[in-house]
This record gives C-alpha cells, structure tokens and sequence, in this order.
C-alpha cells in the first residue's frame, strides 16, 4: 500500500460520504442540463463542467483505501453506486471487490463485463483469488485460472479446497523463510534483497531442506539480537503451528489467547504451507459474530440496505415462514381448548404472559449455554449440575414472578384459583423453558451442529406451545 | 513470554482440562482417605500421595500460558477453582487475573487477602492495572498506587481517567521512539541495547524533540532497507493516529479496514501519548459483540456458568422484570376485548400468530438498520428511501404471509370474513412493524444512546400489544 494513501477514522470517512454524493448531485444536475438546453454551445459547455465534475470525483477516489472505497459504494444507492464503480481504476477493481459485502459485491459483479472481470482477479494474490472465486462466472474463473503460473494455479486450488470454515481458507501464502544455521547478519542481508516484506510479516519462518517447520524467527528478535548470532539460538522453537484442516473458531480463539500476529500452517507432516494473519482473523470474527446477531435477527445473510423490495423478501422468507410453523402449532394449541376459554375468558388475556416470560427465561439459559460451549468451558459430565443450578433458577422465578402475576390476576378477576393456577403454569413452563434451554444445545452440539443456529426459534416455539398447553390444561382441571 | 509456555488449540486445552480434574479427583480420594484411616503412619503414607498429586498439578500450571489457566479457571467449579488458583505462583496471579472472565475474576479476588492482591497487582503494567482496578478493594488500589514509581503512577491516572468505551481505555504506553535524522542504522543499534521489544511492535514511533508524532517506521522497512539510509526518508507520514477521546469502536473499525497491528495515540496537539495494538482491538471487538449477544438473549452480563443459583437469577431478573410489564400491556390490551372473545372464539387462537409474526419481521427491520447504523451507512437524507423500502417488503409479506393464513383460518373457522380480517390484520401489523424497525434504532441513534441496546425488547412490544390491537379491534368493528 502506498504511504500517500490516507487513512480515516469513521466521521473523516462519512464527510468524504458526502462529498461524494455533492459531487454526484451536480453532475445529476449537468446532466440534465445538457438533455435540456439545445444549442450546441450551451451543450458543449456544460460537457465540459460535468467532465469537471467527474474528474475530481476520480480525483478524490484514486486517493482513498480500498476499504474506504468500499465503505462509500455501500452507503450509495443503486444507481450512483454504478456511476462511482466506473469511476474506479480498473486496477484496483479486484481489491475494492474484496472488501465490499457480498450482496453488494453481487451488485458490482454485475455491472462487469468479462474483460474487466478477468482484468481485476487477475490482479490478486491466489488466497484473495480463492474468497472472490465463488461469486465469480464460471468463464471468468476459467480464464483466470489459465493465466496463473503454475505455482499460483497450485495454490488457488488448494486454498479452494478447504472448508469455509477451515484454516486452509484463511491461509495466505506469502512466507519469508530461512535457515536455522545462518547468523542473523545473513537473514538481515538476505530480507534486504526484498523492496518490502509482506504485510503483517511480525516474524520469519525458519525451515529445514525440506521445508519442515524448525521454528520462528520474530522480527523484535532479529532486530535487537547481535548479528553474530546464529537463528537456531534465538528462534521461537514452538510456535502456535495450525493445521490447514483445524476448524477457523480454534485458530481465532488461540489468536486471541496468545495475542498473535501471524501464525504458521503446517501439513500434518510439519511442512511449512502457509500462514494466518490478525486481519483475516478479526475479519473471520467479524463476519462470524455479524452471520450469528443476522441469524437471531433473523435475516439469511448480511442485506444490502438498497437492495430491491424482491431481494430482501428472498432474503427474509424462509425465516417468516419457520416462524408461521411454530405459530400455527401454538394456535392450534389455543384451539383445542376454545371450549375453556369460552367459559372464562380471562383465560385469553392471561395466557400469552405465560408463553412469553417463559420464552425469555428459555432464551436467557439459551444463551449462557451457548456461550460456554463455543468456549468448551462444559464438560460432558457437568451436564447434570447445570441442569440443578438452571431448575433451582426456574423454581426461583416461577416463584417470584408467578407469584407477583398470580396475585394481579387474582386481583383482576377476583378469583384465587386462577391466581394459583398462574403460578403454577409460570412454574412449570419456567422449568420446561430452563431443561429445553440446556438441552436444546447440549443436543445440538452433540449431534455435531452449530448450538447457535436455530436454537433460539425452537426453544421459543416449545415454551409458546407448552406454556399455552399448560395453563390452559390447568385451567381447564381445575377452574372449568 | 518464555518459549517453554506451549501454545496450544482448544482440543489440547480441553485435554489439559481432563487431567486437571482428574489430578484434583485423586487428590479428593486421598484427602476423604486421611480423614478416614486413624493409623498415623497411614495418614503420613497418604500425605505423601496427596504432595505428590499437588506438585504435579502445580508443575503443569507452571507450565501453562497464562490465557490457559483462565480457560481452566472458567471451566472448574468453584471448589476446584479455588483449590488450583491457590496452586498457581503468586507471580503469575495479575495476568491470569486480567484473562478470565468478569464474574470468575471477582470469584477469585474474593477469595485473596490484601497482601496478595498487592502483590498481584504491582507485577502489571499501568495499562493492565487500569483495567483491573474497578474489581480491587478500595485499600488494595491505594497500596499499590503509592508503591508506583512517578511516571508509571501519572499513566495510572491517566488510563483510568477514559471512559470505558474510549480509545484512551485500550491504550498501553510502550512505545518505542528514535528521531528522523538518524539513519536506520543508529535505530538497529539502539534497538540492539533492548533485551526486548514490547509485544506488537510492528512499528518505530519517529518523533521529535517535543515527542511529537512525526510519523512511523515500520520493522518490515527498517529490515529491508539500507541502513546508511535516513529514518526521515524511509518512515510512513501520513499513519493512522487516534485521539485518546476517540471513540474504541472507531478505532477498531480503522484496524479492520487498514488492517493494522499497532496505531499511536497523540494528544489534541500531535504529541505521542502512547500507543493501541491489534491484540487489545481484538479482545475489545469480542467483548462488544459477546456483551451484544448476552443483551439478546437477555443477559445483564457474561454469567459464571457455575455462579450460585441467586447469582444467577440477580443477572437475569431485570430483563424478566421489563418483559413482564410489556406482556401484561399486551395482556390488558386483550383484556379490553374479553366481550368479542366471547362471542368469537376462534379470535384467541389467531391472535398469537398476528402478533408474533409482526415481531419476526419487526426484528428483521431492526437487525439490517442497527448494523446499516453502527456501520456509518445511513445518511439522515436515506431514512425516507428505507422507509419506503421497509413499507414495500411489509406489504408484499403481509399479503403473501397474512393470505396463506387468511385461507387456513377460513377453512378452519368456516368464515370469510374472519380470513378477511386475519389477512388486513396481519398487513397492518407488518406495516407497524416496519415503520418501528426503521424508526426506533434512527431516534435511539439521534438521541445518542446505542440502537442495539433494547430496541428488540421495544419492537416486540409495540408489535405484540399492537398486533393484539388491531386484530381483535377489526374484529369487533367487522365480525362481532
């Protein structure tokens, strides 16, 4: 990246958000002049302000972080997005794709033909290649992937063939290493032949003949060791080493653990095949705590806020219509006791309090659990003692809640049994709410999936219908 | 950090985990032994396997990095917890305590006398203590306070002094400085007299006689360079400098876009204040997001998994307590139409699907705008666009969504215009959904507080007691 290139903090960057959409409104403006006006001059002239116009806008464009280019083509609509997009220098397509989120990805993709589609992968490195690869034409991949050298090809296939959720997709390949006989007066002389290291290089990769890994060499060593040394003596001799196989969640978890940098990723027979960056972990953590608050939100992926009315009914439905399952199975619950609550209607005002506070207390265990598993804090054989400590805190609130709701409804209709019988259905359903609140991911990450995709829809679902099922059951033994 | 401390993945840890309880098992066996068995030379006999059984798990604690003694600290009930904490050398207790967690962190300290937190505290750096010190008695902070040296004692004051969620509160003050005229290889022989450099030193710090930031030099441009070259012509001018009042999430979203591992803090007027890594930003970002999942769920904070029962139920009561007086609004809402109810039956098995569904769709809209918002992607001159947007998705949903359930529940109830009613009612609440995900997190944001703090909670409110409202209120004007 080139020094001149500045770097901002949010408010900066929303003024330049500004600028932009300033210049684009008067160009709007021109433009509309020039369909206006007739005379030939006239249109020549304001030809050449709206020329004016675009060239500072490119101007200002040309200077900013891909990042920021890309924060700029997310916060536009549609429309200037595209006109922004072509304003960007072709060369830096491929990095500012990368950057973008993918439904706005989608949006410029599309706007490409495939000449500039090949021009901008082409410009990446075969790790950043591997990320772009699957919103990418077919086509386009094909004729990318025959223009690599074969060392590149090698790579952009093997970083493909890793699991999304894997090391290997993390992995870069752009490792400095040398020999662990050599004095550091060698390595500095040797890092010297490079124009400039790769980013993030905090440490050098020291490796055998046969690129096994012996260890690392940090940079703060190398720089504050006498020269004379020799790296063997001053290396890290067991550094993190990841698997390409390890799941990405561990290798994020050790980075925040050991407080890394950069870690090495080696085959299971210790050769050296790459290596994981801080930047692509805390982008991993991102876009993983993004998917998971998406995904109690609600929402299948990460929407681009302009996206058409179709796209986001697309991005939404499925999720509605889970929830309109479950709904119908409480209704349906409501309906095999109509008879009930003809008889005393209380009962429909009262019921709904019940489900909920039991689907709030059910999602509080949810979360705790949930939590603790993904830091493998819970041992197979606490089980039974976290379902003692929820039930004594179920029975608490049951108590305590239900007790202050059985009084207001014995208040409001004037009856104690239907106060006892609200307690008592509070009661159970909290209990049922903290067993389905343990064992929903306790089950869930036994069976090998995700405790925090779609637990919280059916525990919602189970205390809706049971807390429906069980004051209308109470009510109907004891007050029809 | 010595290189004997291994580093290691999740699975490693948990095994590491198995042999410390089944150390601190044997160890259990052997203490109800010497209770039992009288003989004093049985008991000496079983003293011994005891010591033995203690020096080991010592020695393995010895071993381990700081990080991992939390994670087996967190995952060990209180008992254990405590029998380990109080085998772990008292040198090591000021780190471990910095890694686990809030509610083990107070666990622990309540189970230390003054001397020893003293002691803990006085091995951290002015940055570390600041953030322990809102969990130390008064009389611990005031000890170590007057044993500081000057210096270390003014960056105390001055870590402590930012707000929680300010750039100053991630901020350590290990910088290392040289000046511009000097070439790079005066820096190499200065760095050469450091045993060795702070942890994420990426970069040099170049600043002037006044210790103004001038710029930075990175370790990857001093190894490749000439070193007859000058600092001045080598380092980075323009790098990314924070304010100490900035906001943290600011700078965490510049780390991520710039991909950073160490930015300098400076003062109003340029002056180099200290320094934020990317290890900090990391644990920050995690934080934030973990603190954002327990507030969905309905967690005040993280909870202790083996927090005693009533530990428990004062995290979680506040939420209980705030859903409890929305559910008995939406309560009263129904209580209001008990006479429609009663003539219409069926109107207490549908109510629950208008209103639930109304919240899903509402939480959709809230989730895409609190991410769109924290983001910085909304102009206040877009808010009308997403309005318009959000009203077409509610009305493409409602007539889908509330149609198929309009038809379910005329073939259920044998009645169309009690399908009628369902589908308008579904509309409208979708509609009110909308404009309340869309509006609430813009007023929340305008008003300065965090849009993703509570809104949930306010959304499911206004569309379940709205939800109720209109429904059974069209049903009283059409039907009854």
């Amino acid at each position: 990246m080139a020094e001149t290139i500045e770097r901002k903090e949010l408010e900066d960057l929303q003024e330049d958000l500004h600028e932009v959409q300033e210049l684009l409104r008067r160009q709007r403006i021109v433009e509309s002049l020039v369909h206006r006006t007739e005379g030939p001059r006239h249109e020549l002239e304001e030809r050449l302000v709206h020329r004016q116009h675009e060239a500072e806008l490119r101007r200002k464009l040309d200077a900013m972080h891909p990042a920021d280019v890309a924060y700029i083509l997310e916060s536009l609509p549609i429309e200037e997005r595209l006109v922004v997009w072509s304003l960007v220098k072709s060369d830096r397509d491929g990095e500012i794709l990368l950057e973008v989120s993918e439904p706005v990805r989608d949006s410029l993709i599309a706007d490409m033909d495939q000449h500039e589609l090949v021009a901008a992968a082409e410009a990446l490195d075969a790790d950043e290649l591997a990320d772009l690869a699957p919103d990418l034409p077919e086509e386009v991949l094909e004729d990318v992937f025959r223009a690599l050298p074969v060392e590149e090809r090698e790579q952009l296939r093997a970083a493909m063939s890793y699991a999304e959720d894997a090391v290997g997709a993390l992995m870069d390949f752009e490792v400095v290493s040398v020999r662990e006989d050599v004095t550091l007066e060698v390595v500095a002389r040797y890092l010297r032949r490079f124009d400039e290291l790769p980013d993030h290089t905090d440490q050098i990769f020291v490796v055998d003949r046969d690129e096994h890994l012996k260890g690392t060499l940090p940079l703060t060593k190398l720089v504050v060791n006498d020269p004379e040394r020799i790296v063997a003596t001053v290396m890290v001799e067991t550094p993190v080493a990841l698997y390409p196989d390890d799941k990405a969640q561990d290798a994020a978890q050790a980075f925040e653990r050991y407080d890394l940098v950069s870690a090495p990723v080696v085959s299971e027979r210790g050769r050296l095949l790459g290596r994981v960056t801080v930047n692509t972990v805390l982008d991993y953590v991102r876009e993983k705590t993004e998917s998971e608050l998406l995904g109690i939100g609600g929402l299948r992926e990460v929407e681009d806020i302009f996206a058409p009315v179709w796209e986001s009914v697309k991005n939404r439905w499925s999720w509605l219509a889970v929830n309109l399952v479950t709904a119908f199975v409480a209704s349906r619950v409501i309906g095999a006791f109509e008879g009930s609550i003809e008889k005393l209607v209380a009962l429909a005002a009262l019921m709904p309090i019940v489900a909920g506070i039991g689907g709030n207390s059910g999602n509080q265990t949810l979360t705790m659990i949930v939590r603790a598993l993904a830091l493998g804090q819970i041992q197979p054989d606490q089980a039974r003692k976290l379902f003692a400590k929820e039930l004594g805190v179920a029975v608490v609130n049951g108590l305590v809640w239900g007790g202050i709701l059985g009084i207001i409804a014995w208040w409001l209709y004037d009856s104690v049994p239907l106060g006892l019988v609200m307690t008592a259905a509070m009661t159970l359903n909290l209990l049922l709410a903290a067993v389905m609140g343990v064992a929903i991911p306790v089950v869930m990450s036994r069976l090998g999936r995700d405790p925090a995709v779609g637990s919280s829809v059916l525990i919602t679902a189970v205390t809706d219908s049971g807390g429906f099922f069980i004051f209308l059951g109470l009510a109907t033994l004891f007050l029809v």
